[in-house]
């Protein structure tokens, strides 16, 4: 497999605006950017950490959402690590040889998910990059 | 604050050879070393990932161990996010201005940790690079 780095963090927060408090005058990140997506539903904000990588935080719109249900579950954190790697076509292949359990590798688009069962509990995103 | 890059990330598995398992021979990636820490009460398993980046796996030597009681309390995954920065005495400065809670400030020797209170529930690193 042809990792390059570790390309962002997701931090599930319950109120986005107290997160942002916290990584930008707190921790002093640079704020890139706010978004909200209905698709995933979750309000992000993205903070540029240098050299591609950054981390967002994310609250969800709903407690049914993916996102609502991991704070439900285990309260706010990281809810997802993304990886860089060179070929995503190619990574998947590899991953799928070695028997590790995909979310969404029928239609990749430039990145897939890794389940957790495969990841000792970690909800990993292979992107390329 | 002079951020780099995400540098590593610290999981807590309960079995560190059944991770390095997933993480080598399931996700592909190259095994550095492993190595015991009896003062952090941890086996560990560094992975690199390019660029100096890594991941590294972290099994608790017993459940009154910090680790252990991650695991104890959340179950196996992400244990620390550690972020790289240019200077950290200038960070802690920075950080302890704008009120973050630290752990280890008074003695830092190239790294510094942020309480999860002040971030959102992530135990973050900060080291120099």
């Amino acid at each position: 497999m042809d990792y390059k780095w570790i390309d962002h963090i997701v931090i599930a927060v319950k109120d986005l605006n107290q997160g942002i408090s916290n990584y930008q005058n707190g921790m002093g990140m640079e704020l890139e950017r706010t978004d909200v997506s209905e698709k995933l539903g979750i309000k992000q904000a993205f903070f540029n950490l240098g050299n591609g990588t950054h981390i967002e935080l994310v609250e969800p719109l709903g407690p049914e959402t993916p996102v609502g249900r991991k704070i439900e579950r285990s309260g706010e954190g990281v809810h997802l690590v993304a990886l860089a790697v060179e070929n995503i076509e190619q990574s998947i292949k590899e991953l799928e040889s070695n028997g590790v359990q995909l979310i969404g590798a029928d239609n990749p688009k430039g990145q897939v998910f890794l389940h957790p069962k495969s990841t000792n509990g970690v909800l990993i995103q292979i992107v390329e990059k």
